[in-house]
């Protein structure tokens, strides 16, 4: 009878776990106004990760962040950034444990992108430089007018007329990024052709290159 | 030139995912007292999952959240109680996401536990009877005086002295699961037993089952 627990297992590294488990471990965060396309780009891009390349990946967005994790948080300036700031921090456990993260909200401040950024590729204490995580950031980039035009949700709507407050390209700031790996115009291409870019540059930087293609 | 994004991929649902990812999800609870022995077997488990079970499995851990997610959060009741909801969400995000999530965290509260468990066995709107989440509840059962004895960050010891306030098993209440999956006399069994114990547990549930075995 072990009267105690004496033999510790070691925790996997980074390397260790990748090798496992053959699969990257990144976040792809997508950033633009809202009816920018950012959700259905993030709908068909997780499909095609999960079928066409028998990957793990996730969507994080509105519909499984805004009701669950953060539905202690309201619309004042300092729960929008703690919005930000933990949904950056679950993409960041997702793509650690090597799933590809997808994140699909506004995310209009580059200060928070920023975090966002900084908080992955951070490397890991005591496994040194090159142990952070990939961070993809890609603005869906489309004309304010345009997405007003679209409007699917009557949001802009509401802004106009002062229901909603401080809304994103109408009474509140977007901050386009200038630094993004991948720039969609959304209202030039389709959401096909948007993800076939956001694959090529995974492809082209080696990101799915340990994935067992079927 | 597309003007509009028009086509609307549609969601997976959590059986296309299941059956595309060929492998399950859901969340392994740990709970038990300091040094009960909840980390060392949440490491060996994960271990264990990766490497001969071929599965995707990710450890939520007091080093992975009080330091990242839940790093905002103090020791008050209402941050106590904050920090088990958002593990009990982001372990039910991985879950969704077809991972094996494990918690090590005291959660010394049947209420708390309770809620992670509902959290999970919920089902999916619109997707009826039986889209819910497993939720295997593990009782790391350990005598008080031997997690005490073992102490190995010096914490009963604090607690004792008074330095640490409302410590679980010295100042604060423990609340002994009554319907935990799985129950470990932590005490009796050595790190290896009580993981073939769970392991066991998750095959014969069939949990394991769509796994491609190594």
């Amino acid at each position: 009878m072990a009267t105690n627990i004496t033999y510790h297992p070691p925790h996997l590294t980074r390397a260790e776990r990748t090798s496992l488990r053959k699969q990257p471990g990144l976040t792809i965060w997508l950033t633009g106004l809202s009816a920018s396309g950012k959700s259905t780009i993030a709908v068909e891009l997780e499909h095609q990760l999960l079928k066409a390349h028998n990957l793990s990946a996730y969507r994080l967005d509105g519909d499984n962040i805004r009701f669950g994790l953060n539905k202690d948080l309201g619309f004042s300036e300092a729960d929008r950034n703690e919005n930000i700031r933990r949904i950056a921090e679950v993409a960041k456990l997702f793509a650690d444990s090597n799933t590809i993260a997808i994140t699909s909200f506004i995310s209009p401040y580059k200060k928070d992108r920023e975090m966002a950024r900084q908080l992955h590729e951070a490397p890991v204490v005591g496994e040194g430089e090159g142990s952070g995580l990939p961070f993809v950031e890609v603005f869906v980039d489309v004309p304010v007018e345009v997405a007003e035009q679209r409007d699917p949700k009557g949001l802009y709507k509401k802004a106009r007329e002062g229901v909603i407050k401080e809304f994103t390209g109408i009474s509140a700031p977007y901050e386009a990024p200038d630094r993004a790996e991948i720039h969609i115009k959304s209202h030039e291409v389709g959401v096909k052709e948007a993800v076939r870019q956001i694959i090529e540059y995974l492809e082209g930087k080696g990101y799915l290159g340990a994935a067992i293609k079927n």
